[in-house]
């Protein structure tokens, strides 16, 4: 028989708001401000004014995190536990993915030929979408197999998609993205640190094979010469990047303690939660976009905390609208996520927090290593003096300066649910609480 | 011939006072305050005043650390370095511990048999003491060896008591002690991380036989008889954890170079300073309760001054009110050590520093992971504007958040102790200062 232990009365629970890409860095067109400080957030800041806020390196300072490590980081889970990006994406977009099956994350985007070396003129192809990505998606999967690997390509949400390759191979080869306009497509070859040199080798080799036949593909495609008849960028390659395979990891319930759920829209976020063994919902009207239906996201967390300890809402907007360098938008966004706030604005007993997985910066349409802010409001914290929740007053909260890694462990400390470090009662003797041991009988 | 280096002139002296669950959470019986800042302390805001403050997360932020683990991480000893609870209870409650021999913390508790399972339903059985727990001690010794094994039982403080095993046991073993009331006693097992299963498979099953017949002799046993009587819970289990072997660490002296003194009275700190090699003093009345003699310890530290280099501290009293629950007590003895604390405001030359191991809750009883107020007054330091101190008003220090193993370093360096780091002075090419290097010799 294994044993649950009774909750204890005040285990409060925990809302936990990805505004993913929120803070910003100065920009002249705001007069040095930045969306989040142009933006008229009251219940944001009525949030901070009860409670605690502070500054957070997702991952360390300095580093910009993409948003699958960085939101790993955010709920406990250290990079050597990442199953590598394209895993993340798999799972998001519900890709019956097999242990042992090798996936990348994709981008169709518009390249240009010169003496044979493509040069990168757009990564998302003017955020191509709806029939051409699918046409797209149709002529990659008609390419078939390569040295007996087999190849499945899925569009996902805008330009985004995922690659599976079947076979043999190794995840320890680099990405073919170099993540800049105007310089070469990179090519594939095994990561320095790979033990499986043969074949990460073989691997690369494939790879670089299978794209020059995309490019070949898709460089006089129907779909492609009707998109530069209208003024479009052709979708005429697929940039891989993010080499992962499944493995095993510990579920967020599990580790934590917590029941949790979530609510998202955008494939890489879904597969976050399905990675962790969250429960995943949707909402009709989400999208991953800012059209997406910010209240009916709110809403929705509030009815799971219901019958969930622990609630991730994630709202891709805000990074959307700063890749595309449009801080107007992020401006816009910000206040429709503050109004949807305001629904949970008074809920008793729930911890609330609000924060980002990193930085995307309006100016330079890229994530950047800035800290992030971060406001925790609610049971158990003792409120600070800042009054205002932006970049340029959370440093001075009673949080300081925390890393992602740290966040739970502070969640799970609030909502009294962390045991003495060092309790040994579990056969994993773990840190936290796990509610299995096994009772002692004595008949 | 090791030849020891002269002192710096203004090699200052430290003075390292414990308040042993010193902060708290805001209660709601102080409309939202806390027993520290409810108390009169212009001593300890003085010191502030004239001081640095910050706060500190004795192991990591979030984690409720046990008084163990914490204080050995402030004197700077990873938890690698944790030779187990029990041993630091046996060293404290002068047990003669030998190397080899197998250390249990212990509580004598309350339990409840259903079905052959047993339920804790006070883990310190009315915080049982004197007469009673003596029997009991006794009762427990009288069961004898089991396969081989001896077991010896000794009552420390109040319901605390030490279990030492004799015989080729494993330190790999799962507490029985679920911190918990209302739920099963665990059964021992060995832990996943055991290397030695077989050895832990055996120690484990030799803890559960005896612990059975524990039960079984303690169940009927006319001291319990009586208490019950009165209406008071019985002593009728032994629950055991912190499982400990005696190992080799470094003395404190060696390892920083300070010569150190402690003025303890509870077992466990007693333990600590015993294990870590410092001097060991008590003062007649001192009693690690709230009815200790606090004038007398700072006096005491203050003579030890003379010829000690760091002298610690350690009053358990604001721990022993908070796991009461008792806000009152709580405040009295806050105020109390405000008082003795007067002796040593004005002592010129000495590094004053004033903390707690972690926060101990009078709403939960329990510890938490909160960070923990500390303050350092004295030569070298920079004053901050924090003019008062409590959790509220500390995260405003200079300090900022600190972590419980950066405290001797910075002690170390206001003191004038440090070497710069990389310098390889001695064999062991240490961070820190060692006066242990042989004199070069031209004959």
């Amino acid at each position: 028989m294994i044993c649950g232990v009774k909750s204890m009365s005040d285990k409060n629970k925990v809302f936990f708001l990805i505004c993913d890409g929120l803070g910003d860095r100065p920009l002249n067109e705001l007069k040095g401000g930045t969306p989040l400080e142009a933006a008229d957030t009251p219940v944001m800041d009525e949030l901070a004014y009860r409670g605690i806020t502070g500054i957070m390196d997702p991952i360390s300072p300095g580093l910009p995190p993409p948003s699958d490590s960085a939101q790993l980081a955010i709920f406990g889970y250290p990079f050597n536990q990442h199953p590598g990006r394209g895993v993340i994406e798999a799972l998001g977009s519900s890709i019956p993915l097999k242990k042992g099956e090798l996936a990348f994350r994709c981008n169709i985007a518009t390249v240009e030929e010169a003496n044979g070396i493509l040069y990168v003129k757009d990564r998302r192809a003017g955020r191509i979408k709806g029939d051409d990505a699918k046409e797209i998606e149709k002529l990659v999967n008609d390419i078939g197999e390569i040295k007996g690997v087999g190849f499945l390509f899925k569009h996902t949400l805008e330009h985004r998609g995922v690659l599976v390759l079947r076979g043999n191979l190794s995840r320890h080869v680099t990405d073919m993205d170099p993540h800049k306009v105007d310089v070469p497509v990179a090519k594939c070859i095994p990561r320095e640190d790979a033990k499986d040199t043969l074949k990460a080798r073989k691997t690369a080799d494939i790879l670089n094979e299978f794209t020059r036949k995309v490019y070949f593909t898709l460089k006089d495609a129907n779909v492609n010469k009707e998109r530069v008849k209208v003024g479009l960028p052709p979708g005429n390659f697929i940039l891989i990047r993010g080499a992962g395979k499944l493995g095993e990891t510990e579920s967020f319930n599990l580790k934590w303690g917590f029941k949790a759920a979530a609510v998202a829209a955008a494939p890489m976020y879904r597969g976050i939660a399905k990675y962790l063994g969250m429960d995943l919902y949707t909402v009709p009207g989400g999208t991953g976009l800012p059209n997406t239906d910010y209240k009916g996201k709110i809403l929705k967390a509030l009815e799971l905390l219901e019958r969930y300890d622990f609630v991730y809402v994630h709202i891709k907007a805000p990074d959307v609208s700063s890749h595309k360098g449009n801080w107007k938008e992020k401006i816009e966004v910000i206040e429709k996520i503050d109004g949807a706030l305001e629904n949970i604005l008074d809920s008793n007993n729930i911890l609330k927090v609000v924060t980002t997985d990193h930085v995307t910066s309006c100016k330079s349409k890229m994530h950047t290593g800035d800290p992030v802010p971060i406001l925790i409001s609610g049971p158990n914290v003792f409120p600070d003096n800042v009054k205002r929740f932006c970049e340029r007053t959370v440093y001075r909260g009673g949080l300081h300066r925390i890393k992602g890694l740290d966040l739970i462990p502070i969640l799970m400390n609030l909502t009294n649910r962390s045991i003495e470090f060092g309790v040994q009662l579990t056969a994993k003797a773990r840190f936290y609480f796990k509610s299995d041991y096994e009772p002692f009988s004595v008949q």
